[in-house]
């Protein structure tokens, strides 16, 4: 075990785009677990649009503060126990923050029986696949035969939630930035259609992929999408909402919603869900033994962009804030 | 049977709020029905938001359209059947428009059975009372203990909404324009608390009227109040959506929606339905047995606005427009 734990702390809260500054690599002690806590050596950081949203404000968590470690989620090694439930060599999941090693309250942990490779608990056993599959599922209840449309398909839990409604027979549409995206959408992930929304108005991209209007939207993003889903959608249309991305990157919340709301709830008889993965964990067996048989059967891809080294966090969650990543990203640390 | 029959014609659509010459009086002949219609002498024509909102473009039925009899719900009297359902006398309820005799197909009505007052048809027992009951027990979920806010609380909905939600067990909070208006919600008609959305800003009115926030808002405006009372749901908060009155009288749709969509939405887990009441008309039925036992013991006051004679219509729906009507509002034809 090395001596020394590298970390970054938070500097200083953004007031707009995120940049690197915001972050401070520091070097301290190992930590030594307390009773009750769990020493664990980071192996793989979750790097997600949420890390930036808690430095907005309280959220469903605490919002960070600055001159602490920065708050991430992540997979890590146990590499000493206080706590009953963890031995040495066990792999956990929580929010390790980032840092090299992490002494944590063993009843903040998530026990991870080993899989190969283990980047597949971060993706598709992790929170991307299960807030896929279950916010298709249950929070969006789609039906064979619906049109699902997905913003930010080809992000972590676009990549995932595009092929499930695919299996479970829904026709699917995602939108994402760039041609060479949509490309991928449609040619390695089975979409059926895709929408470039840096290509021009997303309305007539939509309308033209969508002439029968929208049964499912899986919101990603919020915004100006949001908005142009929403007025596509068809009588009793469902829509989940899973993230707002669009926001989650700028200086303040935006200064109007969407259009279109109440009147066309009204109109239309459309439900509307936000969900946090969490809400389902009781579940989380079924759909992780679902999950699986898919992936052995090779019926779903698990698209994964592994960043590597420590030193790559700042720049990795960046990036992801850009558009910049391909399926679930993460950052390789030991 | 008179030999002439009155009508209004929407003379033209208004882009703004709605005056007198919208509407053109005519006098012609009492229709004669064909094969397989009914002609009803109207009693008691209802007065909805909704009529208005007909004027703005297709809604859940076709717009409306000049130089045609002005189109509204209403209650009428058989004269003579030429469908097997109908027989001279039987009271029916359908679109009937601003006249006193109209000839409309069988299968586009309701048969009603008498009810003493008739008015009692076309309130508790009618789109009104229903529209309250499955909005709160089926669309929100309304749950004993529950905080419920009801906006137009002293309009045809809200007060049977807000009663029928005291009757559930709930906390009941409705907002209304006047102060005499919010003392007659709490004083007559049991509400908790009423918010005066006149007297200053709603967001603190409703945060001294629900300090612990809302689990329950039921929505029949839109607009400000909306995004008001959305920023103040509770965790796992559900919202109804009735109606966007705020909307109706207004030269077009609001520029912009309500703040918070689609974030506060996932931060908060809430869900959110439209829902227009014929949607549940196959459990019509069982909601009726339970309004008319709560009318009969007296737990459910019918509050009902009835404006006398059919030149009254265009005034009656003007004003209902503005806030001066205090329950379901509706015109004695004959």
């Amino acid at each position: 075990m090395a001596s020394t734990n590298r970390q970054f702390h938070l500097a200083r809260l953004p007031d707009g785009p995120l940049t690197r500054d915001c972050f401070r690599l520091a070097e301290t002690a190992v930590p030594v677990p307390k009773d009750g806590e769990v020493l664990l050596r980071a192996r793989l950081m979750s790097v997600d649009a949420a890390n930036r949203a808690w430095m907005q404000g309280a959220t469903y968590r605490d919002a960070l503060s600055t001159g602490t470690v920065m708050s991430a989620r992540g997979l890590g090694e146990v590499v000493e126990s206080r706590h009953p439930d963890f031995a040495a060599g066990d792999l956990a999941f929580g929010d390790l923050g980032w840092q090299e090693y992490a002494a944590v309250p063993g009843n903040s942990l998530m026990k991870q029986l080993p899989v190969t490779p283990s980047s597949h608990l971060l993706s598709v056993y992790g929170i991307s696949g299960l807030t896929a599959y279950f916010g298709l599922r249950e929070v969006a209840q789609a039906k064979p035969g619906d049109t699902v449309v997905i913003s930010a398909a080809a992000g972590a839990v676009g990549t995932f939630a595009g092929q499930i409604a695919r299996i479970m027979g829904c026709r699917t549409v995602g939108i994402a930035g760039g041609e060479e995206k949509c490309r991928w959408l449609t040619d390695e992930l089975g979409y059926d259609a895709a929408v470039n929304y840096k290509a021009g108005p997303v309305a007539e991209g939509l309308k033209a992929a969508c002439p029968d209007g929208v049964d499912v939207y899986f919101d990603n993003v919020g915004g100006e999408i949001f908005e142009t889903a929403l007025s596509q959608m068809k009588m009793h249309g469902r829509i989940a909402c899973c993230g707002v991305v669009s926001t989650y990157d700028a200086a303040s919340q935006p200064a109007h919603g969407p259009r279109g709301v109440p009147f066309l709830f009204v109109v239309k008889r459309l439900a509307m869900r936000g969900f946090i993965v969490s809400d389902f964990f009781g579940r989380r067996d079924e759909a992780l033994a679902q999950l699986r048989s898919w992936v052995e059967t090779k019926r779903l891809k698990v698209i994964e962009d592994v960043v590597e080294g420590f030193e790559s966090l700042p720049d990795a969650l960046i990036g992801l804030l850009h558009g910049k990543n391909r399926g679930k990203r993460m950052v390789r640390i030991g």
